[in-house]
């Protein structure tokens, strides 16, 4: 069964409490269930973890195809706005890569506008809140299909 | 039966011979097609149109309301990087708008890095090739699921 | 009788309609009534016309003086900013040309605060709403008076 | 009656022997005379001040309102690109203000380009000589009109 | 017999009468003409064409190669300095662009001095009034003969 | 007994009624009897003036030595963000400074973000209302302390 | 009793021996002591951590309010001036933070005049060594006693 | 006999006390007494003024001609770097005037290398002290003999 | 006969060897060879010198009228983007002259765009290789016969 | 014996798997081999450590001296270009540090082209691969020999 | 007797031939009697030498000394603006040195308003045409009297 | 036996006498003496030149290859940060080549942060002082070797 992770990166263990007005009122558990039903319906398994360490996301990045893992789905947070190592570390493994972002960051502050690690996956999805996450597994998938 | 607009900018049209390498081998019929038969599936309905003039697009973008359409998915293709006009459209109709890419925007030239009318939708979708636009489809349910 | 030819550029048709809150709830076809009343009172015709397209509103700026038109009061709604096509069109007519906005851009974003298109226009009248126009109107009339 | 400020920042005093090429030959005085004229003709009353120090012009925008004024008036002169302490004093006062420039400041030296007063006013008039000042005082009424 | 497609973008209809300090006196039908007589001279045919419309050129250059045309000399206007989109579709086609300019658009005003579609292009001839044209058409050949 | 100066610049005399909602409900009369209450409280003397006039700053850093006062607590209001002049007499001067702020000027426009003035105090204190002022007496007191 | 959690981040631990001309000779233990002392005096509990570990500062900044902590006094060292993880985290949480830096970082290179974080924060204290500590705690005391 | 202006702006007053290291020890009378001296030995009568309102020198400016002064030497102190209004007074009178800067304004800080106001002067002299003022007023004797 | 001289500034001499991906594989003995075929049959006289030092090329561009030529056609090599000596070489001297570049430099490394020289010229033609001299060699003909 | 610490940033653990086109096929492990076998025959120790995580890093240099080692040769990975923490570190630090990079970072990417850190190092070394890491061991122990 | 060097850079050996609307009519010949006889009123030995090559230049700051110059009188031209080889030349020389300029830099092409030279220099002096020279001499005899 | 090209660039002929603070007490004479030593050491010849002159150090580049040597090691002074001609030179020909710098430009003023020739090189180290030098001259072997 294909796997793939989810990482989420600093401060989306706050989710549902923070700034709801910008990111809605699901909690990180009620949003990795969410992800997990919709990974469930397309027949792959996900595993999410969350960490508000930058070297702990690399240490995942590149520790997750030697634990199976085909893809990665990854919101890096605001570590997206000035993370050179993150996207690094996207650079330097095999897997495809999708950037999600809950809000829509082209619509917020400047120094949202920027990604230094969009270039470094195969894309970005930003502005769907919950469905950023679901849209980006499906998104992911589809890069593993086209190989 | 939920009807969505989709709109592709100046030299979408050429898909399939322009920059294969960049944008893939699939022409634009073929990507119609391919939004339509995933819009059955989801059951609502799309009308697909191109257009290489800033005008056009902006006009179909007003009129979409008033034609029964309940959301916009656009590639504005090179329009998306300085035409502020398109943006005032998006900003003033009540639809929601998904912005999609083929290419990856976020890891090619500089220039198209920015995109000046991303903040005037709900959200951007950029990489996936074909996908962008099933996708982009699919986050257009998901706002008007939301209201 | 002294005719004046009023433009308005995209997304302007939108009128009434648009951000209220920003633009007014005076719809394009109540705007141009309000600035033909104002035009008899000054004893001038006006001929407003709107267009969604950057060449249209070029074409009718070329035009203006072979229909007969002594000078131009031009709303380039978002093409401010970018249009250096229309910018070059009233530098290339002989034509007085006065750039209005409904809105104080010098208050809104960034990029609303730069004009690329009155430099080539006597000058410009912005944040009155409709009295931009009638204005603007006025300031036509005065820069034909001083020849 | 109603009664407006019309103040002129520095160099303003010049007017007719500075740079008549750029700002024509009308002294202030002149100036100042065709104002109350036109403000006789609407009506209204007008008192017009000058000074080339900023903390002068701070302390009469301040003092406006207690002294019976309706709205203000103003030709920041230089200040216009530089004077957060004026802008600062605009944004404080309740009363509307109009910014007006004799020159055509959009077509000029690019550091002319910028206002940083102008977003604390109702809005900008610039262009038309004297007539930007008699404009001005008309937005003036219409600000006041629509309250 | 070859075919070139001559594109002349946004004013260009008003030669001889727009700026002649800057553009000369030469009328768009003399200029067609000089370029026709020129094609003449080397064995070759021309279609000149002028549009006020950036989707009009675009489509012009999407349709050349099928219209049997073997190479586009354009002058893009007042396009060249931001339109993405006309870049796009010059770099979209298989047929060889050369971009050419009557006056020096190096020692204008700044906005002039960059292209964003001559990149785009085989190469940029700026400068020489009705003779940009002729020497444009002479390299549009040479790309052609080195294939 | 230690004296310190307190200098308001412009528009601090507007507090409690200018944008309450930024800036408080307190008029200077009140903060500065605020002031004074603190210095009381802590053995030393304070004296308070407030101009709008960059100038009247500047004479007055210029005179605090001579006329006793051993530091001095400066709010410059918007000449932080340009007046070279009043940071040329802060460093001239060999009393200790303390910049404050009401507003957390970090957190607002980016134009406050900067200050010209704060590298030629000892340290500057924003965003606490009131307590700025009597958090920079503390600073300015410590100052003194440590020679 | 009130507890204000005081966070030092990168390189503080090393204060006393790092750059004593700039940051003085006091060892963090002694700060952290006459930290203690002044809550001491003024009724309240402290604790004191440091860290040289973005995330470890993100994580204590989420923990602080269900430690019972009632307010952040933080110094990020040079995470000021480019972590945008800690600004999202003082955002998110609903406790009053204050940010203090030891030397007066508007006085020293360019890049430690931008704080990233203390638009994240109620305010910010820069300049006074120790002190700024002590009247960072002040400050904090001040945010909770206005609420 | 031939007079000639010389204005003294903010700050230097203060001449001998402040920064000496970069100002040098000479009081402002005394360096006031040397351009007399100097003045003398050219046949030529100087009168000194010295403001820290930048208002006052404006003033000063504009009444040069009408006070008998053939031509004006100037340091205008940090008001060099921002003050546009200072420079629209220099351009605005027809007196030829010398920009003088007692250090090398070019090796100093960044700030200090841009001039607003030395384009509105016949030229700039710059790094030597009293002698920045002694050799100004010869150039300016030497701008008058050229007329 | 008229005689025009031709320039090759720095690393021409290397032609056919550097980086003939980029520049071609003709060398510079081949392609002066060409511009002197071209130029008999246009009926005038070239001679082709090739320096890798800036002040050799403004004593050469000094020269040229004395030496009896008309008109120069210059390619300044990678000076082109910084030798500010050889734009007011190219300015001081009276003969017309044409900027020619091998490559087309507007779509190379973000350096290449700028020509500080072209402005200084009649115009500027890049990108079609040994062509590029031989139509600067007819443009700068053109430029001869229009005076 | 004189020991020197060796530290690798983040991705640094990928060597010989990540873009090899860049960075070569010699392992981490292998680097470390070759970089004791060449301190070795320079008579002294090293010990060579890597991390992903910034705040590692930094507990690393600052633990360096007391744990014997009078040097450090540092490959802050992509932490180089934003990493002020890093900086600060290597400053507060009384060990001399070389900075190396396995590629030319000169001439890769613009955002490679800054370094945050090497100021704060002795020097930096870049774009020898493995040869970076000997040469920079030499260079330390140049470092220590001049003191 | 005192010696000084007055060195010439690009293009000034074409003075009174040049631009002469810019520079006058004078020519080179002419400055360096100027030159000369004033010199020769002060009581020393100029000799003036000019070239177009940036090294000739460096080579003559280098030797100034060795060949008994005391002081040196400059104008780089055009190298003002970019040569930082020229500007660590005259870092590197013990010698005074004074850079002069012809016109008034500040009031031309952005371009030249900035002197990468002169804060190597004791200062500037600029916009005084031939006086600009001599004037020069004095200043550079004013630094070698201060020592 | 294998030869290796050593290049100065301008003012490295001062050495030893040149600001020694920065660059030392070495002479260029007993520089160049180490780097023989060392090369002897190595089993390589060197031979060292040193250039005021651009074009001759571009001559020097071109003409290495054929002069039998099998790398360069430059240090190309302050032409480092602007000569594109260099850069050019650097590129075109064969050789591997290696730039060093005495000082650690990384911590000097920030036009010396930016090499335009590095990416023209290997690699580059800098802030060694002499070793700067002889590991170049290692670093260039190390290239050889790997071929």
């Amino acid at each position: 069964m294909t796997a793939i992770l989810v990482l989420h990166g600093p401060n989306l263990n706050l989710l549902g409490k923070r700034e709801p007005g910008v990111y809605g009122t699901t909690t990180l558990a009620e949003l990795d269930a969410a992800i997990s039903v919709h990974a469930a319906s397309r027949g792959v398994r996900v595993e999410c973890r969350q960490s508000n360490h930058e070297g702990a996301l690399i240490d995942a990045i590149q520790g997750a195809a030697g634990q199976g893992f085909a893809a990665i789905v990854i919101n890096p947070g605001a570590l997206t706005h000035y993370s050179y190592a993150l996207r690094d570390a996207l650079t330097a493994v095999a897997l495809p890569a999708v950037e999600v972002h809950l809000s829509n960051v082209h619509g917020r502050e400047p120094f949202r506008h920027r990604s230094v690690t969009a270039g470094a996956c195969r894309g970005q999805i930003a502005g769907f809140g919950v469905h950023s996450y679901t849209l980006g597994l499906d998104a992911a998938l589809a890069c593993l299909a086209r190989g």
